[in-house]
């Protein structure tokens, strides 16, 4: 070659060196960037089983379905997740009238169909937004009439004063819940992990946020024997034990509980609120499913009153969400959270932290509002609301009832009574061989169970290990949801498949 | 007394006193549960300046005037806060038809006034949902359909494909800025804060985030002289001095800029996306503001665009929200996120992070539904749709031109060119007794200033301080929302505050 052209080779080999390093500097850094271990290793280490691998199997299955795949059954039953709607529970009219109307209020006013009463809570309801818009920001905590209605509401429930300035509105329960963890979290000052005792089993929104949040979840076994009631010694010996690795600092309660399916008895509540006091400890109470009771000798006392009952005063938080009780209205993503005994210097920092998220949906407000605050007595909005609320409701008794019924009709199956919320947790008596071709799996052995069950029957339930359990026992949970007939429908099919499971382990 | 009183008497003391004892303990206690010193430190010093004291003082002064009492003026302007509804401008027709039929499909098909497309929009939209009920969970990264219509708006706007399982649909652009802030956290177990370059000066949604998450703000100053720009030497600089104390990972870019009004250019953007290429900084680029362009000269690109132009594969977050541009959905909390270049498994880590706050409100998801994706051409509602969106945006044009120009035409004030977003951050220069009256009230001189202006004409602005400054130079963050009439009043009363102000402190 010329020096001419080898000049050329060596400008062209440079360029092409050059480029090949870049490129290969560049995979090595963008792959380097984010990596599974770069990243935040406590969101790595973080679990919610609702939406964990089984229900991500149930979608796969239905999406196969959906493209005309033949499997052993024709539709998945999604009792993994307490989604009132997806399972065709209807909406309450009321509440749908005034959130239509709230989103297009000229509409609304030149529709003559549309009840006078729903107009008048719209246009109440909107006088509370700035620029009469749902579309506007709301303060922080909430629109300020949706705050003295909830306050109201408390007031009529508990017979007790209610201050509403106390009152906040939050996205779903599940903003609160996390934001009131994160506001107590002194792990990183302390250099000690904050603790906070929760109830096993739990709903596990609770060891998401904790380990998300670096904090210590104190374990609390709810005792089976007794309608998974809270058992003082148990909290004793817990709290005991956990002081040397961490400062225990809350206490969550879930009442009526999930995934119990329990209602506490007054009795529970007032020692638990003394031993809260004894240890000091607030309280955090989640309260969402206090609409859902079913067992008729079971009441729902919310901890703010059985508290001011004993004449103690505590810092508690009373969590209520639009998602559940008669409503279910999951997808707005209306609740609140009552602060009771706060500071008010610390009230007013837990108020400056909710406002860089700027406010919850109005329209997810609106939704609570109507759940605290239902169509005016004597009008024919009253009439139908009254209606269709007692319609959801009795269905959901009868299918509380049903569910557990049929469990402990089945043999190796064992269920308390569903005496509230919307969820059975039966414990399951598995074969040892089940055991054993669970572990060569490396699979737990009731994610095992379920994850045949979802293969074989299209039931997608969540096992018990996604909300803690005493080691060695088994449970799954259950919503009961499906209606009736897909009740029925689920329980025959479950009933044969546990039959089937057992003699194939046998 | 005989041994029989005495002995009551003893008693009764004993009691007394056991009483008194459990009292004051129990206040001793309750007291010491949440204190100011005992809550999470973080949050204690998070500052939110936008919903600060001074926008706290327009609502007292706001409750004042509406309580009848006489003050220097007869309302508050809210120039604070991006909120514009508040400010009465006007929803879209088409966004809110959709929003009211998907929360009241029932209602709207018995409608015959509700145009056909609105209820082909919604039935599409309630096809994607839980029993086609918008009171459904969506799955936590959002309704597959609205994901896919995003995409293909991504798609359309830079002309690159787009997975529409890269985007999540979020509660507004706050809580996706946030989840992706925690996701790369690593302060705890690195035992060395996680640093992310922020520019000052910023919207203080980040500055609040990462003071509660315990990781490193490195500012970088954006060139006032220079139209706002990002300077490359500046990003340099800023960033060799952090990697002392913290480990640098990402950067936040806004663009078009909050507060300063400013839109980059696509050779600043290329010079960014260069920068953080060479020093393995993952881009979270808030894009909000996209819409919102008003300088002629001025064109979005986005970070995605740039960036595959460049042939720089990055990780890279793009952020949007239904809360600004022409529809101003601030209320409903509508948002997406964009993710680009992210590992597969990291990803998916990602979104079971998102899966234990269940989802976004499905009626803020339909929101973003309709930003994206407009009514079809050849409708009635898209020649509506199209009247109004430009009606917006020509109206907000003008207000950035008048605002900017006023400003420049009084002494003392200096503005750069309101290119693009809703902000004007003008520069004053406040006299030097000003500054000594500040600091004998402790108060910042700027926030000084802003309070001053608030109570003597009711307009509502925020202190630079609240977004960062260079020391010693003083500014304010106002919107350019309040309507045209609105603002030629404000303006005018803007100026004859500023003169009285400086003849005062002269």
């Amino acid at each position: 070659m010329n020096s001419i052209v080898l000049k050329k080779w060596s400008l062209v080999r440079h360029h092409l060196n050059s480029e090949y390093l870049k490129t290969l500097t560049r995979r090595m850094s963008s792959s380097s960037l984010l990596t599974i271990d770069s990243i935040n290793q406590r969101v790595k280490h973080m679990e919610y089983a609702v939406r964990g691998p089984i229900p991500q199997r149930a979608s796969q299955l239905e999406s196969q379905l959906k493209s005309g795949q033949k499997l052993p059954f024709d539709a998945v039953i999604r009792a993994n997740i307490g989604d009132c709607h997806a399972m065709n529970q209807k909406p309450i009219t009321f509440f749908r009238q005034v959130l239509s109307g709230a989103a297009n209020p000229i509409e609304m006013h030149s529709n003559p169909k549309i009840p006078k009463e729903v107009k008048e809570r719209v246009n109440e309801l909107l006088d509370g937004c700035g620029g009469r818009s749902v579309g506007a920001y709301s303060e922080a905590t909430g629109v300020e009439i949706i705050r003295r209605h909830i306050a109201q509401y408390i007031r009529e429930r508990d017979g007790l004063e209610t201050d509403w300035r106390n009152v906040v509105l939050t996205t779903g329960a599940s903003e609160g819940a996390k934001a009131i963890l994160s506001f107590i979290n002194t792990t990183a000052t302390d250099g000690i992990p904050t603790g906070v005792m929760v109830p096993i089993p739990q709903y596990p929104l609770y060891s998401a946020t904790l380990t998300e949040l670096g904090m210590n979840l104190i374990s609390y076994y709810l005792d089976e024997q007794n309608q998974w009631a809270l058992n003082i010694n148990e909290l004793r010996n817990a709290l005991q034990k956990s002081r040397s690795i961490c400062k225990p600092k809350a206490i969550v309660v879930i009442n009526p509980g999930n995934p119990t399916g329990s209602v506490l008895t007054k009795e529970n509540i007032e020692n638990i609120i003394k031993f809260a006091d004894e240890n000091k400890l607030m309280i955090i109470a989640d309260e969402v499913y206090q609409h859902n009771i079913w067992d008729p000798n079971a009441r729902f006392y919310s901890f703010k009153k059985v508290m001011q009952e004993l004449g103690i005063k505590l810092e508690l938080v009373s969590m209520m969400s639009a998602s559940k009780g008669f409503m279910g209205e999951c997808g707005l993503r209306g609740g609140y959270l009552e602060l009771s005994n706060f500071d008010e210097e610390v009230k007013a920092v837990f108020y400056k932290m909710l406002s860089a998220r700027l406010c919850s949906s109005v329209l997810g407000q609106i939704a609570m509002d109507c759940v605290v605050n239902p169509p005016p007595k004597g009008t024919p909005s009253y009439e139908l609301y009254v209606n269709e609320k007692q319609e959801v409701l009795k269905s959901l008794r009868e299918r509380a009832e049903l569910i557990a019924e049929t469990f402990n009709s089945i043999p190796g199956i064992e269920s308390n009574g569903v005496a509230g919320a919307m969820y059975a947790f039966p414990k399951i008596v598995l074969p040892s061989k089940a055991i054993t071709a669970a572990e060569e799996k490396r699979q737990k052995p009731d994610f095992f169970y379920c994850m045949e069950l979802l293969e074989t029957t299209g039931i997608c339930v969540v096992p018990g290990s996604g909300f803690g359990q005493i080691d060695g026992t088994y449970h799954f949970r259950t919503t009961i949801l499906p209606q009736t007939q897909t009740m029925h429908k689920m329980m025959d099919k479950f009933k044969q498949f546990h039959i089937n499971f057992i003699n194939k382990y046998k």
